[in-house]
């Protein structure tokens, strides 16, 4: 586990007060200078630390650590919330004898709230004394940024760049307020890999175009979303850019690993006690494709369904049709599939009922994971996407969440 | 009670089958030619009677009666679907002496199952039979409508045009499937209003997009929603259209009679306890505004904090900034209303957090109505809609509606 962590990257996660018992504060370092890019969320409501970190990533590319806190999201906080953005970054490059403006910002928890920066404060002072290279460091900040999450979000992947051996290190949080277009739902990835600003940037937006914005659990996108890549260049590989020929497989690593965060972040959706892949092929377009899978992932009455093992795909077909895309139903197949694909059950052809084996498709559906695959049959895009159901459980969390 | 209802309309409901104990079918049925219009989901996936309905009133525009399943909504039901939606009008048509051109069919229940076409003509057979204007026959067709519904929806309003009482009664059903844009949600609208067919299809255009489409249950938009009205002429009154005096009253009294069904369908809501009402003013276009309003009521971490009576005020202003509307959010304020306004707290002023009494907010909340009011400050635009919270009783109809 050590071995997968990035070179020259350190950790730390500890307690400081935000949040009653659990970790509240963490931080991701870098010992030498990082190239980094970042991906933000499309509310219009921006928490402080979102307009800060866009702002600054706007002037420079090159930054040393990123500072979170968990437990209260400095969201519609005003004037003060970007003052405390502002001065989280302040101290925490004060900690570690860095430049305020070398140090990325990030926050998740309750809107409206102010943080206790005095607490805060000596938080960044233990962090800086604990920063390590250890994996428990590593498992340290992957805690310290959950909120309702029932479990840490790590994943690593190694590959060889231009004989080099590159790491990849992610780390996410999130479990409910999940939606496409980034929700509340923090990513961070790390890797040592040297790499032109552009092609990093790149493979950013594009992974998490098929990951994190393809994911859902309760239909609402947050205020505090965000996925920071850094880069810092110590696996010493000779520098990639879009053109090599090595670029697409760093990118299928890259985005293993944001797809693995993903896939974990609806898993521990708020409540959800499974996951369901939906697969949209032969649309005429991917932003057709993309529309229906996320709207089939939102629809309370198919999460239900998901719930009761139940296979009312009525519901699934009557979300399709109220996505804002235009098809015709009478061409539309949909199947349902167990994860590996060696069972599947036509649930609907051409847009007419088929009879099918009732114990079965619920035992499919019993499962932890399973797949509806939705044929549009007018032209050959596809793509896919993850939910969970929606339980009780999910509202007794945030029937009370703040309370 | 029986002086409300329009004259020469009568009714019927009973039970044929489709559902294993509770009344499935029912008729209303007018004397004499009515002019007719309707409004249809706009789901792409629509139900066979949506189809056979939409076709039929772009033919004619007097009709004199319509018959209503419900268990099962021949919805994806392909050319046979079609067949048994015209079945059903031409058996519709034998039992009570009309031509079959004369009804419209209406369904609601399950999507993906076929009619029970031989039980359907037999409680034909006994609607015809059973019609009748007495109040106890209006509350067999409304009960004959209902699918998870709790209890029957009926509305009525009687006033003066032109000299001559003039009768309107409203029957709804829905519970759940509930969005804008006419989710699972019937309604027929008859009056005994002599009017011009432009300000009838006005009538109830406008009104729909004040009532049925400003209010949301789940988010989902289902396949057969339709809101039809009849005006049979016989209050004798002079004929009535747009350009009349007397055409605003009849507006606003028929506009109420959707508005206390609309809200009533919010009321039994799947699970709901509590009805919320969300006003936005202050915004630059009503487009914006039903926007704004829809994704609040739309959103489940707002449903799951108004369940739990937390004046979570930062899911509405994040549902609100994720709703498509560019706006500022330094502009914004938000008040938390008794349903009377004689209660009103501000929880959020020009984007910031306002200190409030969290024990007066969580009792307003506590009621079985109250109001989040949104100030845009950003022009003069005003719309409201409602919604309900969400439970763990919506979730326990909903993993199990089927089976």
């Amino acid at each position: 586990l050590k071995d997968d962590i990035p070179k020259d990257f350190k950790f730390a996660g500890t307690h400081c007060g935000v949040k009653k018992k659990r970790k509240d504060v963490g931080i991701i370092f870098s010992e030498v200078d990082a190239l980094t890019c970042g991906v933000f969320t499309k509310n219009v409501v921006k928490a402080a630390p979102v307009i800060y970190d866009e702002k600054i990533l706007k002037q420079r590319e090159i930054f040393r650590a990123i500072i979170v806190n968990s437990g209260i999201a400095n969201a519609c906080t005003g004037e003060r919330g970007l003052k405390d953005a502002e001065e989280m970054a302040r101290m925490t490059a004060d900690s570690l004898g860095l430049k305020k403006e070398e140090i990325l910002v990030s926050s998740t928890g309750v809107i409206g709230a102010n943080l206790p920066m005095e607490k805060i404060k000596k938080g960044v002072e233990t962090l800086s004394q604990t920063l390590g290279n250890s994996w428990k460091n590593v498992e340290d900040f992957a805690n310290s940024i959950m909120t309702t999450d029932r479990f840490p979000k790590i994943s690593t992947k190694r590959l060889e760049i231009k004989g080099k051996t590159v790491k990849i290190l992610g780390i996410a949080k999130g479990a409910g307020m999940i939606h496409p277009n980034m929700a509340t739902m923090l990513a961070f990835v790390v890797c040592d890999i040297n790499i032109t600003r552009r092609a990093l940037c790149k493979v950013l937006r594009e992974s998490v175009d098929r990951t994190y914005n393809m994911i859902s659990v309760d239909g609402d996108t947050s205020t505090n979303d965000m996925v920071i890549v850094m880069a810092n260049g110590k696996a010493e590989n000779e520098v990639l850019d879009l053109e090599d020929e090595e670029f697409q497989r760093f990118f299928d690593a890259f985005n293993n690993v944001n797809e693995n965060l993903a896939k974990m972040i609806v898993k521990d959706g708020e409540g959800a006690t499974k996951v369901f892949e939906v697969v949209v092929r032969g649309a005429r377009s991917l932003e057709e494709a993309k529309k229906i899978v996320r709207t089939i992932l939102s629809s309370n009455l198919v999460k239900t369904a998901v719930y009761g093992s139940d296979p009312n795909w009525g519901r699934i077909i009557a979300s399709a049709g109220y996505s804002g895309v235009e098809f015709d139903p009478n061409l539309v197949d949909l199947y349902l599939e167990s994860i590996d694909g060696d069972e599947r059950i036509a649930l609907m052809l051409k847009g007419e009922p088929v009879e099918f084996d009732e114990s079965k498709a619920k035992m499919i559906m019993s499962r932890d994971e399973f797949r509806f695959t939705l044929d549009m049959n007018s032209g050959n895009i596809s793509t896919k996407g993850w939910g969970c159901d929606l339980t009780e459980k999910y509202v007794e969390i945030n029937g009370r969440y703040r309370t």
